[in-house]
């Protein structure tokens, strides 16, 4: 979860919205990290999850991660955790909770649906004062 | 949605589940078109839709696509409906129903969700029997 909130440090040095996520295989070992880059790249899916996500499967070569974890310091959106899903991941462990916009705990809780296509173990709120204090500053000025 | 389906034959016979997606703007011009590239550029989600809209944003240089309608000949599933969202499409016009992997009629349902980020027009079962006949000739020989 450090490399996480550096990425989201990094994202917010960008001008993006301050999230990180880190992608770890079964060995703990990180395949890939990355940060929200939605205006860097004009495009309105490359948060942090699915870019690290799409960059650790491009490393091994292999469109699915069923042994590893994804870290991500803000509980993911709809589109991350259904990513999240299609990736197969093990394990998800997010920071901070996103009663508005997150898509795991809150929202359509896209792993607990009927049907739900893979249902990854969840920890939330891993340093979770961290990582909301970061979006908290980035979103301050805005307001 | 002729071009959409042209995308899906074009999947199927790289081997990849046989859905295509097309971006048009608000004159009715193609920005991009895609079809399914999970196994090709393994990434679980370079999905028809996702690879449409991300490319239409980026010929852009724009991370939203606010006047633009998306055509795809399958339901979207959770994550590209997500991803439709996202990136603010005003319309959706679909092929087939997806009574199991859908995200927009079926599952979570994520445009009719209450605090639902965006809504775009939908219209379901475009050629539907088109687009449907094509997945049922790509599985039936893989069951």
């Amino acid at each position: 979860m450090d490399l996480a909130l550096a990425e989201a440090r990094a994202a917010a040095a960008r001008g993006e919205v301050p999230v990180g996520a880190v992608v770890t295989d079964g060995e703990g070992r990180v395949l890939a990290s990355a940060g929200n880059r939605v205006e860097e790249l004009h495009d309105a899916c490359a948060h942090a999850e699915l870019l690290a996500l799409r960059a650790a499967a491009a490393a091994r070569g292999e469109p699915r991660l069923p042994d590893c974890t994804l870290h991500v310091t803000l509980e993911p959106c709809p589109l991350c955790a259904a990513a999240a899903a299609l990736f197969r991941v093990k394990r998800l462990c997010f920071g901070a909770y996103d009663p508005k916009g997150g898509g795991v705990e809150h929202g359509p809780r896209l792993f607990a649906a009927p049907g739900a296509l893979h249902r990854p173990e969840v920890v939330g709120g891993i340093r979770e004062s961290e990582a909301a204090a970061l979006l908290r500053a980035f979103f301050a000025p805005l307001r």
